[in-house]
């Protein structure tokens, strides 16, 4: 059965590729509110697609913030398990746009690349899951297992609306198998994740004066509000990198010694698939702790935009009225949210005074997720992905953060699996790509995926 | 003779108000490469009016960046001094506009006030000149001194082409008395300012990975060129507010006593008169001086803007690439700006490392001036300051930055003196305005200081 959709979704290949490009063309960018009509018609796009290749049980789920696209199909019988299958359509902005060398949505093929925003996350997630079903059900007319769907347009944005309709709909969710269809890879060394780290997204605010004032009649007598947030950031840690904020790190487990031992002989080879994106920097970091545990199993706090005063062309000569940051901090397994929020939030408050007020505000909160190594979930996950690529994939553990994750395994209590199908990089960078020539592995693992769990039952 | 020129004045007030409104719909942004041509049109406006009133010899001289425009008039006899007049036609940009309550280069004039940019830094300091000669020329056919008249188009990026003017004209600047007609004050309590400090701008950037990256991918393993520019800026002052790049308080002067006991009597009238621009601010700074030594006598260093990753709506989930931020350094009499350039560079320098590159550039420099409080210059300012308010004026000093007072003082080794007919505030800031009772008294300041440096003689 699985032979037979891996053959029809092959002699597809290049209308499959052409739909996909139209995908891509969609600005779905789930950060700006001015694109709130651009990711409605990403969404009902999706939603005809699925009707279109058989999905009977289809809705695109208005929540208060982005669409939800909603699907099911129980057609595989109740000895079969139900799988929920996430992935998202909405995408990073693109800025800065004079950074990519081809139109961020005009998908571009150049050396063997294709070259759009969203393109490996999660355009591909989204598109393999949907033609693996068309392949099964135009070649046999059914599935291994039963599936619901669910494709959301606010990941990007930290999925705030998702909790909500898990919540409300749990009809929508129940499962015994939940598939996080996120992520990417280089195609030479193919990996299975094994977590995710979770997420705090603030944004800190430090207001002096009532407005901009000359630097010279005031200079001395003003504090400055870029001077307090500079002393807010430089607060955050020490020289060596190790995060600062009072709590930051309690809860946070030590890895076990057979973890230790496995974490240093993957180093080297993730660290390769990385040089693309990093060019030639000098490696940073607490050097008491490896660099693969720094990214995986570690928490950071990072600064992703900061802004204040004269940013123009030559030089303005004020004490600016205004600054303020927007910060990432990426929680390993272990830590709460909640707790981190209120630790970071505390801390920042420290600074606030009498001569410049700094306010602080909690944007987004993830929690991180780690997968059950013996589920079948996970045994079929590297049998696909070692169908896929040819050969035996590295466990490791995802830097990033898939909010959904998180929130699926308290709600469900399911620990979820990562089912990495983009094989490129530069994600969330300009010139985000994806192999072409993995193209249809990404459909081809979501069809192995779904045999072997189909099989294992 | 200066009674009759002031008659003239008056009579021609509506007329005079008229024709510097059309002076302050020029958009002479000096700082802003794109308003070249309007600096340009603002030089030639300059002239053609100073060849309107009779000032025989003028021209518009082209430099490397904006043009002087020079005059000169030699027509009151050997026996009198020759006073070199200077003023900058050239404003501050006008952002942030959506802080203006009328378009800063449509003039406005509300409750009392004219409202515009530029309208007293220092449009009000050509205009009134070129009225108070006319009012001269007009009723007498003659000036009580000689005159040479030097107007600038870049004091709001430093005065680059003004040093190697003043080095290749000579003849232009040669004069017995250089008088600088820029800055105000709140009209109440009228002052004579009896220096100014330096200035030296710079701009820092950090850079770090060559592109903006995933902070999930790599945070922990990335230095992030935001914390190094904090590190930096968290680095030049300690909690109280004093500066601690080493080397920067070398050469700044002890207050004589006489000027201890004079300065905290002003204090408080002087602050007053901030709080317009100030609302309802905690008073910060170095606890051991008096808020105004920290504002006259002694040197800061401000962040005017800083920069880096991503400040649009929203989150976005990135380790900045760059990241930037310029600075102003106000100087206090007896510190040479190429020694704290390099002070400040060799600080900043430290930071570089391999993990983030730190670049800085020097783009402003300006020494400061002190004026002989002794001089017959001096005697004649504090009277006519006196005419024009009718009150005895407080001698102060000046937080801000002439350029081209040092470079004067060094070119020609007359110590300046500073004639600050503006009345109003805001300068460099949203809503900058002049009040409008006090537009006849800056010409009138100018006739009595005329006139005295003429019976002095």
């Amino acid at each position: 059965m699985s032979n037979t959709a891996v053959e029809y979704a092959r002699a597809n290949e290049a209308k499959f590729r052409d739909e996909f490009f139209e995908f891509l063309r969609i600005q779905t960018i789930s950060t700006d509110a001015a694109f709130a009509g651009n990711i409605q018609q990403g969404a009902e796009w999706v939603a005809a697609r699925m009707k279109g290749i058989g999905i009977g049980k289809v809705d695109v789920v208005p929540t208060t913030g982005h669409p939800i696209v909603c699907g099911e199909w129980a057609g595989a019988g109740k000895d079969k398990p139900t799988v929920l299958f996430y992935a998202h359509y909405d995408v990073q902005p693109a800025d800065p746009l004079e950074r990519w060398d081809s139109p961020p949505f005009e998908p571009t093929l150049r050396d063997g690349k294709i070259y759009a925003r969203g393109v490996v996350d999660d355009k591909i997630g989204v598109y393999a899951c949907l033609k693996a079903v068309e392949s099964f059900l135009k070649t046999g007319g059914n599935l291994p297992v039963n599936m619901k769907f669910l494709f959301e347009g606010e990941e990007e944005t930290g999925s705030p609306s998702a909790l909500e309709f898990l919540r409300s709909h749990k009809e929508r969710v129940g499962c015994d198998v939940t598939v996080i269809c996120d992520g990417s890879g280089p195609p030479e060394s193919p990996t299975v994740a094994l977590s995710c780290r979770g997420l705090v997204g603030a944004e800190v605010t430090v207001t002096g004066p009532p407005q901009d004032i000359h630097s010279g009649s005031v200079g001395g007598l003003v504090e400055n509000p870029v001077h307090t947030a500079s002393r807010i950031i430089a607060s955050f840690h020490d020289s060596s990198g190790r995060i600062l904020i009072p709590g930051f790190y309690d809860g946070v487990p030590e890895l076990s010694p057979e973890e230790k031992r496995l974490l240093p002989g993957m180093q080297k080879e993730y660290l390769k698939g990385l040089s693309a994106s990093l060019g030639d920097f000098a490696e940073w970091g607490d050097p008491d702790v490896s660099p693969v545990e720094r990214i995986w199993v570690r928490p950071t706090c990072d600064v992703n935009g900061i802004y204040g005063g004269y940013q123009g062309y030559g030089m303005k000569t004020i004490i600016p009225s205004k600054a303020g940051f927007k910060v990432t901090m990426r929680l390993a397994p272990g830590q709460d949210p909640d707790t981190i929020a209120e630790a970071f939030t505390a801390h920042v408050k420290r600074f606030d005074s009498e001569s410049t007020r700094v306010e602080v505000e909690i944007r987004q909160k993830a929690w991180p997720a780690t997968s059950d190594p013996e589920s079948k979930a996970v045994k079929a996950l590297i049998q696909a992905t070692r169908a896929g690529f040819g050969k035996e994939p590295a466990i490791v553990r995802m830097g990033g953060t898939v909010p959904i994750a998180g929130t699926l395994l308290r709600e469900t209590g399911i620990a979820p699996v990562f089912l990495a199908v983009g094989t490129g990089g530069l994600i969330h960078s300009p010139n985000e790509f994806m192999y072409d020539d993995y193209f249809i592995t990404a459909i081809e693992m979501v069809i192995a995926f779904l045999a072997e769990l189909g099989a294992f039952s």
